[in-house]
């Protein structure tokens, strides 16, 4: 990534969104524009108030964030799944009390700040989504000039060689909006998607628990204890997946991966609802501009993430 | 392929099976060592019966002909579908009426032949199967040191990153026989999946029919009906898929054919039964001698088959 590139991260922020986001919030060599919110692994409300606080906890008090949808295309409303509460805990960041961030966020809404940055910052900007599309399917929705939008969007979510991790078809972030998801991938936009085909096989261990302990920052020890909650509700033994961190460190060292163009789609009917898959309407086109990671070189991404904190 | 390859093929000689047979028998830089019979789109006696039929037709009453198993390993019998008998007609190559061949199959079961060649030959050897890897799977149960063969498979089925063709997750050779497909994939041989996600990349066209049908040898004519009735009973316009010749493509010219080395397997539970995918047991594991072959340089395959004929 480039020296002044623009950045926005889309959060759902549990505990690896918070990860990444600390991640973004410490690199020298970018700017982060903004952190939108959406809803997933909390409600959008919790979601922002973790992410101020997150912000807060590494001096980012800087950084803008911007409240979003709350909830899917087709649906009125949207609270977590037991299984949300029980990996990110009730309070999305594994129970660790946060520092109380001294601000709120701000009035503007999540879409249209996304609208207004995309349009601003064309090319430069990049986008990271963490959770379920909304926020940037419903930007597309309200402004269709955005279709040409020539920024790039790296997307956490879909499963295309594995199976999902909700269903045997469908991994959590495109289920909890596939109408969403499908909107983004068939969009035309250059949108990267970082799904369980690489997020499965890159760790965090908890000898990264133990080393953010003593790194000597004020933020480590909060991260530590959100990584060991992770840990110990996910894999459940001395490692975990690295989902949310892999779509930042995709943006960022996009050389770490490795990437087919293809022309992506959404099952949104029957049993698969929610399964990322090549579009077989388009499977004689050529040329696409969206990609999906389906390799990764998993100790590059873990060092990465290792020597961030 | 190096000159003095030994190829054997594996098939249920329906009409992309013939074509891809027709292909091989008239390469002169290899050594075709036989043709196995298996069942899918016919029955194995059919199948044979066409082989044999396609083969003289070609001036290779050479080639040995060995008739394998008739029905899947969980399975007392098989009977080919409607679906089968529509595309490729009730006796397999499109109502065309071959002439009879007048020789009859080897007395060797295709299964000991396989396993004598996979020996004798080692890592000389190319097997490329059309139908359900029944045979295949078979030799490798009956003599377990077939597991550190270092020969070569390539297997035309299977559906990784697009829908399947029977139901949305499976292809049809896999369906027809989940359990050896599994067997196959998970064997740690040299494996090279040629599923849906090329086939349906490449096309045969009217073109093709025209030009095959005055080529001016024997075969032409018979091998330009068949593809005309296969084409009217698939894609239905001026073209159809190139599904098994994408197999013997993938074997003499991999240098079409995008691949990626992954381990994989067959789900053989549930409504995804028969759906080819990365093995997740398996996720953090590197170097899988398993490839599927996940994009095609189409004009490529369609001009190298052209050509051919």
């Amino acid at each position: 990534m480039k020296p002044q590139t623009k950045l926005i991260l889309d959060l759902d922020t549990g505990i690896d969104d918070s990860i990444a986001l600390v991640c973004a919030a410490l690199q020298t060599d970018m700017h982060l524009l903004g952190v939108t919110g959406t809803y997933g692994n909390v409600t959008t409300e919790e979601g922002v108030r973790n992410t101020l606080d997150v912000l807060s906890l590494v001096g980012r008090d800087d950084v803008p964030v911007y409240a979003g949808c709350t909830h899917a295309f087709e649906e009125d409303a949207y609270l977590p799944e037991a299984v949300s509460r029980r990996i990110h805990g009730a309070n999305g960041v594994g129970q660790v009390v946060l520092p109380r961030a001294m601000r709120e966020a701000e009035s503007e809404h999540a879409v249209d700040f996304l609208i207004r940055s995309m349009v601003q910052y064309g090319s430069s900007l990049t986008l990271v989504t963490t959770g379920p599309c909304t926020n940037l399917a419903t930007a597309i929705r309200t402004e269709p000039s955005l279709r040409s939008w020539k920024g790039r969007v790296v997307m956490m979510g879909g499963a295309l060689t594995v199976r999902g991790n909700v269903t045997h078809f469908a991994e959590a972030n495109i289920i909890k909006d596939p109408e969403a998801a499908k909107l983004v991938l068939e969009s035309g936009l250059d949108v990267t998607m970082v799904g369980l085909d690489v997020t499965m096989r890159s760790r965090l261990t908890m000898d990264d628990v133990r080393r953010w302990r003593s790194n000597g920052t004020a933020y480590g020890p909060y991260l530590a204890d959100m990584l060991a909650y992770y840990i110990a509700n996910t894999l459940g033994s001395e490692e975990t997946y690295i989902h949310d961190p892999s779509a930042l460190a995709c943006a960022l060292h996009p050389e770490y991966f490795t990437m087919l163009a293809l022309f992506l789609t959404v099952e949104t009917e029957g049993v698969d609802r929610g399964r990322t898959l090549v579009d077989h309407r388009k499977i004689r086109e050529t040329d696409p501009l969206s990609k999906v990671c389906i390799d990764v070189d998993a100790p590059k991404v873990e060092s990465w993430l290792g020597s961030l904190m």
